[in-house]
């Protein structure tokens, strides 16, 4: 069943809440509603935006995540948009000195997940682009995430904190299984040696005779290439290909002993 | 030690390849270059890029990434590219119809964590915005990478695909636990109604006259509100906390038993 977000919302569907708090843009707002319906969010709550509302490039970002922001509500202060929800998580780039846990956003997600299946509210709470959450607004929160980053680069703006948050609650009730099929075990031989292997076959089928037909040429050459990237040849297996190659070629002069 | 580009690519400490088939758009070229760094991918490759290079504006959406961007090379074919590299990991929104192993991105991070920890060169491949790969380009990769997301809204850019990828690829190796510090079992009230408790605490305390001086009132409040939102009381102990105020209150007038 495909619920409008004010439904999903009311029903508890929507995920959990997700509180900005004081954004300096639209776009990034609108970006922030992709992101949260990209992993099944709809409840968006701004605390006093620094820009009007409705806002023209807010739905552009959105790219057709439209339902998002029309259910959204703007709230006066981070105590009324938190006021029926029971657990907040506020996110921030480095961890402050707080007696609060702190956790990855996949901690956050997987200990979200327990509380909402508990029939709690969980909301997650971000602060304004430039400067973060101040320990005002960190003091209202229940735990702290931190999404571990590159230390000599950690450059995350909004709506992409807000992807991966997301995204690790989408994942922590997902159930893909990581992998499907089977996964070669051997090494094979890199792209440009088997493209060199592919070369010098197809040169010597050439010298061959084997293509009889220039219109044909190009689908058989094709389909050698596909049948021997599928399969992979390892390097050792290639290095067999080539000696068997010369070896056919070097005696295709002489008169096959039958 | 913090390596250039370069220099990481060429110990292979740089993390798997990003490889961009035909990208549309300078700026997202920028976007995925920071996408990339903020999780220590420094090696970014393209393949016919439908703009000119050097670009203005993928400088100035890489955020500071300049590393990847110098770094960055251009190829003529997906071939080239992918001429060093032993495993390609290809993106896409759906998977089809294939002979090759299917992935989440955490499935795919962990399996290219192994691959490279055994010295094999790893690469990501993305699609054009728009268009994503053809089969043509599928039939190179040796593993399809499909991102889970809501079924019904799956519009993720080339960066946000990217960042997904970067981040399941960090997180595979990072080692911060998800989550320190205690987390608390008891179902707290929600904040409003902690609000109205405490609300209700302080009108009786003035109506006690408990805040003498008017100028420390409101460093007394807010201590007591510190108090209580540390501790998180549950709703249980809310409304055992009234009966004890209440309780108090109501004693006040009369003269205490001794």
């Amino acid at each position: 069943m495909k619920l409008t977000a004010k439904a999903a919302r009311a029903t508890g569907e929507g995920g959990p809440a997700v509180v900005l708090f004081a954004p300096q843009l639209g776009e990034n707002v609108g970006q922030v509603a992709r992101a949260m319906l990209n992993f099944g969010l709809t409840d968006l709550r701004l605390v006093r935006p620094r820009f009007g509302w409705p806002n023209a490039k807010a739905v552009a970002a959105a790219a057709g995540a439209h339902a998002v922001l029309n259910a959204m509500r703007i709230f006066p202060s981070l105590e009324e948009a938190s006021a029926d929800l029971h657990h907040l998580f506020a996110t921030t780039a480095r961890p402050r000195e707080m007696e609060k846990p702190v956790m990855t956003a996949e901690g956050a997600a997987v200990e979200a997940r327990r509380l909402a299946g508990g029939g709690r509210r969980v909301g997650f709470l971000f602060g304004p682009e430039r400067s973060g959450l101040s320990n005002a607004e960190l003091a209202l929160a229940d735990a702290i995430v931190t999404i571990p980053l590159n230390p000599a680069f950690s450059s995350l703006n909004l709506a992409q904190a807000v992807l991966l948050c997301a995204y690790e609650w989408f994942l922590a009730a997902d159930r893909t299984p990581p992998v499907q099929g089977e996964v070669p075990d051997e090494p094979p031989a890199t792209k440009a040696e088997l493209a060199g292997f592919l070369a010098f076959l197809v040169a010597e089928l050439d010298r061959a005779g084997f293509f009889r037909s220039p219109t044909r040429r190009g689908s058989l050459v094709r389909a050698i290439e596909v049948m021997f990237e599928r399969r992979r040849p390892t390097r050792a297996e290639l290095n067999l290909l080539y000696g068997i190659v010369k070896q056919l070629a070097a005696a295709g002069g002489r008169p096959r002993n039958l």
